[in-house]
Order: structure tokens, then sequence, then C-alpha cells
């Protein structure tokens, strides 16, 4: 943890060098996630991140992460870590997944990351980072892995599969099928997101109107994707 | 058409140099595709581009496109000609839009994408030049503009916020509700498109095998578009 980089000398009264060293690894993230966000990830290096995030050694974020790949690697990792706390705050009074309804279910997939960017505040990044990162050949795979299937993603669609109302007499359950269920409702939750934080940074709304619009993005996505289901479920028993 | 490029010394044989400038287009824009496609816009420069269709004057791209963008945007127009070229062949003898079914109407949205993807055959690499195009920030308008918002998908989309069944006695359509079950609709359709292309590219199936998995494909996104629509029809009359 934290590098120590010639800190031996440092005064008493100034930050340990780990401390600094993960105060600039913070502000080299937030920086990039901006100017990823805003500008694109074909249109930012990572010298001008460095200098954007007043980092004097021009290596700075080589440094500190190695390269582009391992820093976009680790914004996720912290989105995933916020979001994954409100998943857990919002499921463990629920017991059970297999027992709650569809819309339950769906709501513990979606709701957390509305939460997340609810706190994140206006104007906020991510949203329009994680579009572009899932999207991107050489970091798809691993966003895809390491984000969007966390163990209690996993468990809720593996419910929202396997529920007993869906298969008619009979009928095996189609994995193919399944996937494609999945990658829908991300495809709506990564990329309605990304669209609803651009809209609320191009109008930098107050923050009580900026929650109120998240919540009512959270409610249309629920509302989309139980019907979405719903729909392919019939449509299997037919 | 075509810029002359000192052509007038070429002998009667050669092909003319608008013919020639052509060709030279075409190339790169098919190049530009590919590359995009596999490694990703942050990874392709236009210098690479130039190498890599084979052109040996090294500013080829800037001659012919001025830059990044005009390329991309020539890009997006081909496919959204011949795209626009099945929506027209499917629509024309269905007659009034408004008059169709919901699933007539989603299929007319739907299906010409897919269509349009077993024209292009195995691999192909619009689907996933386009998903990145749509979340970069200095193209994201436009492609929504020019190419994701034709006059005949706007007949249809608005086609679907009026239909007489949606509205209980009283309520007004709303507007904001309607833009965003259309971008709910749009997203599903670029990335999806996208993820199979990927998945088509990787297995190399047979053309039959793979115009299959694109009507499948189809046929997917026409349910989950009309249960979506559906459900959120019936949230907006309660």
């Amino acid at each position: 943890m934290g590098h120590v980089v010639s800190g031996s000398g440092a005064a008493l009264t100034a930050a340990p060098a780990s401390a600094r060293s993960a105060a600039a690894k913070g502000l080299i993230m937030r920086t990039a996630e901006r100017l990823y966000a805003s500008r694109g990830l074909a249109e930012v290096s990572i010298r001008q991140i460095g200098e954007a995030a007043g980092q004097r050694n021009k290596s700075a974020v080589q440094y500190h992460f190695t390269g582009r790949d391992e820093l976009i690697k680790a914004i996720l990792a912290e989105h995933a870590e916020a979001t994954e706390r409100h998943r857990f705050a919002m499921m463990s009074p629920l017991g059970d997944v297999a027992g709650l309804s569809l819309r339950d279910q769906t709501r513990c997939i979606v709701l957390p990351r509305i939460e997340h960017h609810v706190e994140l505040g206006t104007p906020s990044w991510y949203g329009r980072f994680l579009a572009q990162v899932v999207v991107e050949p050489a970091l798809r795979e691993y966003a895809l892995q390491a984000h969007l299937d966390t163990p209690s993603l996993r468990r809720l669609y593996d419910a929202i599969h396997s529920r007993r109302d869906r298969h008619g007499p009979g009928q095996a359950y189609d994995p193919e099928r399944g996937a494609r269920r999945e990658a829908m409702i991300r495809q709506l939750v990564v990329h309605m997101t990304a669209e609803l934080e651009a809209e609320l940074a191009r109008e930098q709304p107050a923050a009580d109107i900026a929650a109120e619009a998240w919540r009512r993005l959270g409610a249309d996505l629920v509302t989309a994707v139980c019907g979405l289901i719903a729909a392919m479920d019939a449509d299997e028993n037919t």
C-alpha cells in the first residue's frame, strides 16, 4: 500500500509519503474519469491526465498506475465497491433472493447503481466513463467480468433465470436466452445511466432535482426490465 | 464527386482519376471501420489507417476526408443508407404506419438493422464501430441525429408514442417519457447488435448459421421492445 517516494526527509508536519501518494492517486483517478467522460477515451493521453491533475513529474500516471488500462481498472473498482455497498444494504433485509418477486429482484439489480449516482452528485463522470469502457475492445471483457458480474449480481440474475413460474411444463432452461436477457438488462442500465448523466451535466439542476431525475430513471428501468423479461418469458413458453 | 488528382497523364487503360479516388476512399473507409471496431477508437491513428489501407501518401486520409470525424461520418452514412433501403422495402407494402400493430411498428424499427447485418456477412465491423461512436462525446450527437433519427424512424417512433390505446382518459402525452422509451429502444438495438457481431467474429460460423443468429436476435429484440413499451405504458396509466 502506498509507495514511499524519497520521503525520508519530509518534515513532521507534512503528510507521510504514503498518504501523499494515495492523495495523488485519487486525484489522478478523478481527473482521468472527468477527462475521459467529457472528451472520450480516444482524445485523452496519459500525459494530459498527469498535467491536468497537477503532477509535475511527467511520468506520474505511469508511476502510480503502470498505464492506461490499470488506471481505468482502478477507477472501475472504486465505483463497483461503492455500488456493491448500496446493493448489500438493499439486499440484507430481504432474505433469500430466490423468494423475491421479479420486480424486487430487478430493483436489486438496478437501484444500487442509481443510488450510487445520487451519492456522486452532479456533475458526475462515471456513467459516461463506464459507457465508453464497455465498448472499448481492450477493456470490455474485464469491465463485464469484474464489475457487471459481481457475486451479488450473479445471484440476482440466476434467481431471475430460474424463477419457477417461468418454465412451461417440461421446458428446459435455455442458457443462451438467459445470457441475452442479462445482456439487455446490462445495456439498458449502463447506457441509460450515461445518457441521464450527460443531460444533468448540461443542465446542472439543484441536488434534489437531480436526485429525483435519477430515481425516476431507476423506476423506469425497473418497469422496462420487468416488461422485457415477462415478454421474453411468454415468448419462450409459446 | 471525386477529386481529380494530377490524373491528366494517365494512360487510357488506367481507371480515371475520379474512379481511383473513389476506390481509395472506399478502401480507407473499410479499413478504418475494421481497425476501429477491433482495437477501439482510442487505439487507432489516422496514419495507421492510411498505412493499413496501403496508401503510400502519408496524408491520404486527410486528403480524402479532412480528418477523423469526417471519415467516421462517411462510414456511418454508407450504412445508414443501406439500412434505410431495407426499411423502405419493408415499410412500402404496409401502408400508413399509424395503422400498424405495435409489434409491426417495432419490427420496422429493428429488423432493417438486422437485415443489413445479414447482408454484410461475417466478420462485419459496423456493429462494434457504431457502439463506440455513440458513446464518443464528439460524435454522439451527430450519430444520433443523422443516423438513428432518420425520417422513417421518426415516423415509426411518433406512431408508437401516439398510439391511441396508450392513453387513459384525459391523459396527456408525456414527451420526456417518449424520449426515454426511444432511447431505450436505440440502446438495445445498437449495443445488442455490437455484442452479437463480436460473438460471430470470434466463432466464424457458416453464413446460414450467422444469418439465423441475426434473425434470432431480431426476434428477441422485437419481443423485448414490445414488452418494455407495454410495461411503461401500463405504468403511465396507473
